[in-house]
């Protein structure tokens, strides 16, 4: 297949596990904590927010959990997704370079969501769960939970940022044709919400606002369960389907990556992506250089510390050890929402302290010339939040041209943008504006941490 | 494969060639004629319009061309295209017929488009053309050109709709993405489009004179040619890859049609799926029943008269002998822009006399109802377009739920929805409106035909 483009996967090579890489780790992750009590968090503490398997995979450590058939059955709608060679793109740009993407935005709402939010609401509803709550910034995720919801007739309820409701409507009107009911944040439904009105009746709203809500209405219901798109370590479980399928498809096309990129907000795309490709490395079957890329406005990795910190805004979740910038740090508005979140995943958090990535962060103008070089040569239009991968892969296939290294570049399309085109336009008209991120409103941010 | 959700093919199975169904046709079509001289049109009056190439097939009588290597290049990009089987949606209707539906809307612009579009750019560029013009709706051709332009550093130029220009800004910051130009039509750039001006300052143009507009610039710059999206010969035949693979994917999944369904705007959907089907039959190897469906509001084929007629409304087009409401009608504004086109290809409208197909016309609610249903159940959500041959499926698979048939069902699902869930909104609150066209606006359309 060494003259292939694209490496299509019968559904038979669906994989039958998720890969659970805690197995694989020479030092355990840190506990959640219960911030009343300073303890670790235990089942209970989660069984109104959860239900039990997902409470279940969240502290497992088996290193494969099995993909239940009913799960398996969706997937099948999009999955396994293609791995392509950007021949187009590695022409363009003179590089020896051979770049290969993975490319979940042909799923159903056209993100690698879906892989997680189809697995949550069949564990939901196989528990007897009758209504799924969350929040969403930019709609990828309530979409794709909205979505999931609608295979297995669960009721889901959607708490949107304001800001998102108001400026995407297609991905809001996506959310209520799959029969979701959406809110704006902050809403009077909620005691978080409305404090938030009481003080700003024009508050924009943020992802933090939007998870408090959402967390509160899943516990007041005993009949509903809040979901999660990012972020915990259930949902980056799932999401490794992406990475076996992109062992798969290498090997097929008879190649072993030298680098692997994902952009990574709450890190559920980048983990899903390389978890896999770090088993094999910690089995010696290969040696990729590992790498995040996050925006400037948001560097968590690279530039938040490594403590305990709330998940929202407004306190209600438990404590988690990871990357972040302060729960109560804004990040400016840059267009890629999916990033614009104050911690890492702790679970990444846990391996980059181990050393098994890198990360580096870019200023969004970067990101969009990146997607607009990718949409011009390859076609598929990125969703802003994987411009910023492709923007580094173009980086090391440029330093490439000059070295004359023949690298093997991989890197997730994790999501289309044909909702996002409105960003490109600030782009195209030269407007579009970087952020960077002065340290003194990291240092404020950081300054509000909890007591440790 | 009879437990198969879906069948992918290997990019070695791109089509090698186009089918032209002419070569079959027990009666040639009609030709195209001169208004000025009623006399047929001979290479020479399109050689400002068109390539020498795509002149050639338009006129083209043999039964397969040959697709070209640098064309396969790019179809490589998303093509072979998924045939998927609706099992989901067989479930939720019930019924024991079996739903196969061939998917377009992975491609780069999201439909079936850039089928022809890659074509007719490499056609251009190989005979030296440097600039590409047309007119768009609410942009699914124009973006589809736009792509393609860029594949071959062809600079590409759109006039687009002024409706759509205005309400559809997404489709328009695509086309700019890939580096075209985009005017609103009507505009001051051109003499058709300054005559509606001096008329309505306010006018929100029409698909007849966004084509009357692109016409006269392309004709106005020997460097340009034009290109059209739908309804000619040429561009019929690109689309047959979409027929020619399903046929391979049909038998993989070890099936014969009873009934092959599409919808019908211009006809290149429709006739790429349909045709090599017709080939099939005609040579006695299988004997679906074939049905194009129309909208209600725009009814060609169940409602035209089959007569020479021009293609635009200016009339700056050769006639056409073709089933059509007339050049003038001004069709109702429903949410399917693709299909608000007053005539219908030549070559189906041929074989619609010779009695190939059938057709049916739907109201717009039955249509977006059965996108819904469509949505919530494959996860796919469709384009206002497609939607139209699913509320027919739907309609057959609830018969055959009564009679117990086990039919097997197959259409095109021809562009994904995400672009248009605005219109989606009307129908999730209740407010869309069906348009009954009274027989007495057929007759005046009708009436201002040329003279025979």
């Amino acid at each position: 297949m060494a003259e292939a483009t694209r490496i299509l996967l019968d559904e038979s090579r669906i994989p039958h596990n998720w890969y659970n890489i805690v197995a694989d780790l020479p030092v355990p992750p840190p506990p959640f904590l219960n911030p009343a009590t300073s303890r670790p968090v235990g089942p209970d503490d989660l069984a109104s927010l959860f239900p039990a398997e997902l409470i279940a995979q969240e502290a497992g450590a088996e290193r494969y959990v099995p993909i239940p058939p009913g799960v398996r059955d969706v997937y099948r709608l999009w999955r396994p997704t293609p791995l392509i060679r950007a021949r187009r793109l590695e022409r363009a740009l003179g590089t020896p370079a051979r770049i290969y993407y993975k490319y979940e935005g042909g799923s159903p709402s056209g993100s690698h969501k879906p892989n997680t939010a189809v697995a949550q609401a069949y564990y939901n509803a196989r528990e007897g769960v009758g209504r799924l709550v969350t929040e969403t910034g930019a709609g990828q995720w309530g979409s794709a939970l909205a979505f999931a919801c609608a295979q297995y007739d669960l009721e889901c309820e959607v708490w949107m940022v304001r800001a998102s409701y108001d400026q995407k409507p297609g991905r809001r009107s996506l959310m209520r044709l799959y029969g979701a009911t959406v809110h704006a944040s902050p809403s009077a439904a909620t005691a978080s919400g409305a404090a938030v009105l009481a003080g700003d009746p024009g508050s924009p709203g943020s992802l933090g606002i939007a998870i408090s809500e959402a967390v509160e209405a899943a516990a007041a219901d005993p009949g509903a369960r809040y979901a999660l798109g990012s972020v915990l370590n259930h949902v980056l479980l799932h999401q490794t389907v992406i990475g076996e399928e992109a062992i798969e498809q290498m090997a097929a096309f008879g190649e072993t990556p030298d680098m692997i990129v994902g952009c990574a907000g709450g890190g559920s795309n980048f983990a899903g992506l390389v978890f896999p490709f770090l088993r094999e490395k910690l089995a010696g079957r290969m040696s990729p250089v590992i790498r995040a890329v996050e925006p400037e406005a948001c560097p968590s990795l690279t530039r938040g510390t490594y403590a305990y910190d709330f998940g929202d805004a407004a306190g209600l979740t438990p404590l988690m050890k990871m990357h972040t910038l302060g729960h109560g740090f804004v990040p400016d508005p840059i267009h890629a929402g999916g990033l614009r979140y104050h911690g890492m995943s702790p679970l990444l958090s846990h391996l980059y302290e181990l050393g098994m990535f890198d990360a580096v962060a870019k200023g969004q103008r970067e990101c969009f010339a990146a997607g607009r070089r990718f949409a011009g040569t390859e076609g598929i239009v990125p969703a802003p939040e994987p411009t910023h991968a492709l923007a580094e892969v173009i980086s090391e296939a440029l330093r490439c041209r000059e070295t004359g290294e023949e690298k093997v570049l991989l890197t997730a399309l994790c999501g289309h943008g044909h909702f996002d085109l409105s960003a490109y336009d600030g782009h195209l008209s030269g407007e579009m504006e970087d952020f960077p991120l002065p340290q003194e409103r990291i240092d404020a941010a950081l300054a509000a941490l909890p007591a440790p």
